[in-house]
């Protein structure tokens, strides 16, 4: 029975830094095994949404599982609180959230609260979650921390609505915005509502609660306030096991990638060291890769640290991640020379490094497997992979070709 | 900040022509810098709207300007009519004129009245345009003469359609066409009798004008009639600043592409001497680029001679045009070298210029610029450019990449 890998490695795409001799971090990183695939595979380019167009994590990831984005977005809310482990239901109303610090003018101080730790987080939860509120008994408030002042809430009834404005101004100086109705229908303004007594109350809850006061009383900023963001309402994806006929897993650190795998019924493998940061256990993931394979039809692998360095405008650290990914693979390579395994990798969008920001332009992908057509490119980057014989391909065609290879695919006709 | 110049010329694309020994007119064609652009830059294939078919001028600018024609084309009359300076309003239906002579059986005996001067045109539609109609009192005739017996006709007002039959039966010796409905609408009915109205009295204005008393004196065909054809109705475009961040201008002799541009609501420079026409001043239409991108985002530069040559089934001629263009960008290469401007290159169709017509052949494409991702190809021509790294784009998706080059487009998702 043949398996499938697919490696995503984030914000992958680049264009030629200045910084590395006029070369992209892939084409200048030493990566003897990615190499290896390309001249074993077939390469090509990937417009993961359509060409030109910037996406972002999400929109690219659900575009790379298969699900055409313009259909399937709810926003990237739901996808956090997926990802956090809540168990969204249709109809629920999903936002990112930060603990911040906000002045008694309502201005932001710091949009991450000083970056608090996770556990003063979670001990600050405690008291937010399942509030209940008076006006609107029917209401459940589901409020989980994640990582240091990250978090997300879920807000579970009837009648909901996702356009209400987001609270958080997106800098610090500005004031905390109200999270009014975007549109005229009853379930915007109703929503909005409900944001706002929850709003209302968890400020009194964080202003006295035990944690500030002790974060006040050694000179640190208070987590006295919740601002929001990303609200999406959540509808259930048609699952990928039905859409494309594979079981499938994922091993990623990241919450957003979790839940967007989740989202389409994916199994989300719990890897201790897989952080979605630098430090992450590349070897611990590509070990829990090779033991979900044996389980699951395709196990996606996705690693964060390539689109960070990206972000921190860093050409040699995404360079040095690559190379990093690239050595970490040797285990899952040869097991895959049994003959049963084809691996696929590729990037969710283009951040070209010396720009710090999401672009457009295409990513560079390979496909490696026992009976795969060899083309004649013999390294992984984005100039090598564009004379590939996968040519110009989108994202949504990504799964298809996959699941075509692993004998999954239903035929059209007869 | 980012700028980015495109230069369209006009039925670039070609195929192997037996009297260039088998080559295109831009693979003979000696063209330095059209060949070094491409070396520095990226190329590929575009099919303008999809492979095989063969596209107009106007549709296939409004493909590249990024708009999808069989959502956006309004017919060729209302791009005309922008072209000659009307300024068109939503419902207008526009029609491209020619003035003809017709003998007294109603058959045509030149389309184009001898090819009278633009003069005399101008004269005789003084006493055409704003003809008041005692049917019709609402409706309001506005005609404009553009080049020798060329001309265009916009009806204003309401409840008017553009389904009405073109009178130009595009052959001399065959009888004028009755403009008449094309649908059971009250809105074709009354359109199709406002038009025979006009064109009636307009025969009889003609008739009796002192420019035809004088023509027929000195032994000219007079031009007693006008024939439409091309009838659209106008409906604004989304402007491109808002489709894809950018402020635009154009640089063209001729008036359809002034009109699209205008449509799309570029800003539309005037060059003394640029004519659409062989003669036209290359060089003070690259003076006028290299101007207008100082306050503009994109700059769009078109040469019509290339598709006239074409038309001509002259490839000897193409070549040469091919090669001036080529030589009057040295400036704006020179301009560009400071990095912060961008340059593609391409056509609006193929017209291969041994057959003399439009065909469906993808024409080739590259874009030069700073951070562009290089590839092999080292020549601009239909050939080479198959190869190249954009691959096979539609004319749809070239406004995207620019745009995305510029830092323009926004993101999908997060």
């Amino acid at each position: 029975m043949m398996k499938a890998v697919i490696l995503i490695m984030d914000g992958l795409g680049d264009r030629p830094c200045k910084t590395l001799s006029g070369m992209t971090p892939l084409q200048i990183a030493r990566k003897q095994l990615l190499d290896r695939l390309a001249v074993e595979g077939e390469t090509g380019l990937v417009d993961v949404i359509s060409p030109g167009l910037p996406n972002g994590s999400d929109t690219g990831h659900l575009a790379i599982l298969g699900y055409n984005p313009f259909d399937n977005y709810p926003g990237r809310g739901p996808f956090e609180a997926l990802g956090a482990g809540i168990d969204l239901r249709s109809g629920d109303v999903a936002f990112r959230c930060n603990f911040a610090t906000v002045g008694p003018d309502g201005v932001i101080v710091d949009r991450r609260a000083g970056r608090i730790t996770s556990e003063e987080s979670a001990a600050l939860a405690r008291d937010l979650s399942e509030m209940s509120l008076p006006d609107h008994p029917d209401v459940r408030i589901i409020f989980k921390p994640t990582v240091e002042h990250r978090g997300v809430l879920v807000l579970r009834g009837s009648h909901l609505s996702p356009r209400v404005a987001d609270t958080d101004p997106h800098q610090e100086g500005a004031r905390v915005i109200e999270p009014n109705p975007m549109d005229s229908t009853e379930e915007a303004r109703t929503t909005s509502e409900i944001l706002i007594t929850f709003l209302r109350k968890a400020s009194q809850v964080l202003a006295n609660h035990e944690i500030n006061r002790k974060r006040i009383g050694s000179g640190l900023p208070p987590a006295n306030h919740l601002i929001l963001r990303g609200a999406g309402q959540f509808r259930a994806l048609q699952p990928i096991q039905q859409r494309f006929g594979v079981g499938c897993a994922v091993v990623a650190g990241g919450a957003l990638y979790r839940g967007v795998c989740r989202a389409a019924g994916f199994d989300v493998m719990d890897v201790a060291g897989a952080t979605g940061t630098y430090d992450t256990d590349l070897g611990a993931k590509v070990q829990a890769v090779m033991s979900a394979v044996k389980s699951y039809d395709l196990v996606l692998l996705h690693v964060k640290a390539t689109d960070t360095a990206s972000h921190d405008r860093n050409p040699a650290r995404k360079k040095e991640m690559i190379e990093r990914v690239s050595q970490s693979l040797g285990p899952l390579y040869e097991l895959a020379g049994s003959g049963e395994i084809y691996i696929a990798v590729t990037g969710d969008h283009t951040t070209p490094s010396e720009i710090g920001e999401h672009r457009g332009d295409p990513v560079p992908i390979l496909i490696w497997g026992p009976d795969v057509r060899r083309d004649c490119v013999e390294r992984f980057d984005e100039v090598s992979c564009s004379r590939g014989g996968l040519h110009r391909i989108r994202g949504v065609d990504i799964m298809p070709i996959i699941s075509n290879y692993l004998g999954k695919m239903e035929m059209y006709g007869e």
